[in-house]
């Protein structure tokens, strides 16, 4: 099965090509630059570069979220626009799921510490551990303080290995308290299309216009609107 | 400084663009099409997509060998032509030395083994231990085969962490033999441009013409040659 998967829930942006579990190609920015404007076109020069078509593709995945709301959006109505036009499935999988690909690297047994500044003293999270060569799910998607989480890992005894964009944040609070923890390396530490590719192959593809977003949080207007809501 | 890299010196096609350690993007693929016609064109989509120009780029760097003799030219070529075109400096990196960068994933004090597939029942290989992040080499870039190399990982007691794209060549023979080791995973199997940018942030930038490919054993031309000659 090919496929053309798409990232775009924060700061990076990454299309990744992975046929039958082995990846035909990837490429991640980091620029700073708009998703609406930088990942189309990566996709494009990916397949261009690779010798294949969107004809060729059996499905398209994404990260569906948590992250960026904007981000996430842009990702998800990406891929709804290449499935419905190329009438081929498509699938969505957790942000932190597809990442915790990236921390399969720390070896059997290590425990994966998935974490996305989510602001506000958040980070959404989910941690997994590696088994047979794969990332098994231990929690479910969730925003938590990070005083929390560094309290669940330390009750249970673990040393994570962080990835994600708010891996760093979470590293300042551990070393902070004086908490054992490995950080992945620059080359892992973002979110990659070849983890959304790798969380798809394990998941299940439908029709592009059954993909949600998935939030996890009101958004800011949400929560300002009910908080009006409530005064009144 | 804004570095430039380029990978081609086996299977895997890549590109990256660094700054100041700072992964700005990055291109691999694995599509099997040859160097000469994916190399530049990835180029050139990375700064497109990433918004920046080859003269903002302070210097070029490649990885000049070990590997498949025609990937070293087209790499090595590739950058003397960019940084004579652009009048910037370049900077030759080991494929082993850059590949390296792939294996710090496994944390402090692991032994990284990079191994690149030399056929002729060889790899060409080099150690390095993970130190404060980054690998520190233990032992010159050599050609090896693959039952001495098992010997000295062996008599060192030391678990290989393994990457390159004779990585998994070691792992059978090393299987068959009951030897305990980790193979990296899909995404740090195979040579990086990012590693290559990374080495070369610690290596000397020179004037382009001044790069050389480096082989390490003389190509089947040299060899038959010699062989010609020695029995006339």
């Amino acid at each position: 099965m090919l496929i053309l998967a798409l990232e775009s829930t924060a700061k990076a942006a990454s299309v990744a090509l992975v046929q039958d579990g082995v990846m035909l190609g990837q490429t991640t920015q980091l620029s700073g630059l708009t998703h609406s404007r930088t990942l189309l076109p990566m996709a494009e020069d990916l397949m261009k570069n690779t010798g294949f078509k969107v004809s060729d593709v059996d499905g398209f995945a994404v990260a569906h979220g948590p992250g960026s709301f904007t981000g996430v959006r842009i990702g998800v109505s990406a891929v709804k626009g290449l499935a419905w036009a190329a009438q081929k499935p498509a699938c969505g999988v957790s942000t932190l799921g597809a990442m915790a690909w990236n921390g399969v690297a720390a070896g059997e047994g290590s425990l994966i510490c998935c974490c996305m500044d989510a602001r506000r003293s958040q980070v959404y999270n989910a941690l997994f551990e590696v088994r047979d060569g794969r990332p098994e799910r231990l929690c479910e998607d969730r925003a938590i303080s990070v005083e929390a989480l560094l309290e669940e890992l330390k009750s249970n005894d673990w040393t994570p290995f962080l990835v994600g964009d708010g891996a760093e944040l979470c590293a300042k609070a551990f070393r902070a308290a004086d908490f054992s923890f490995t950080i992945a390396p620059e080359n892992l530490r973002h979110q990659s299309a070849w983890g959304v590719a790798m969380a798809a192959q394990e998941a299940d593809f439908v029709s592009g216009d059954k993909l949600q977003p998935v939030y996890l949080r009101l958004s800011q207007a949400e929560r300002e609107r009910q908080a009006r809501l409530s005064q009144n």
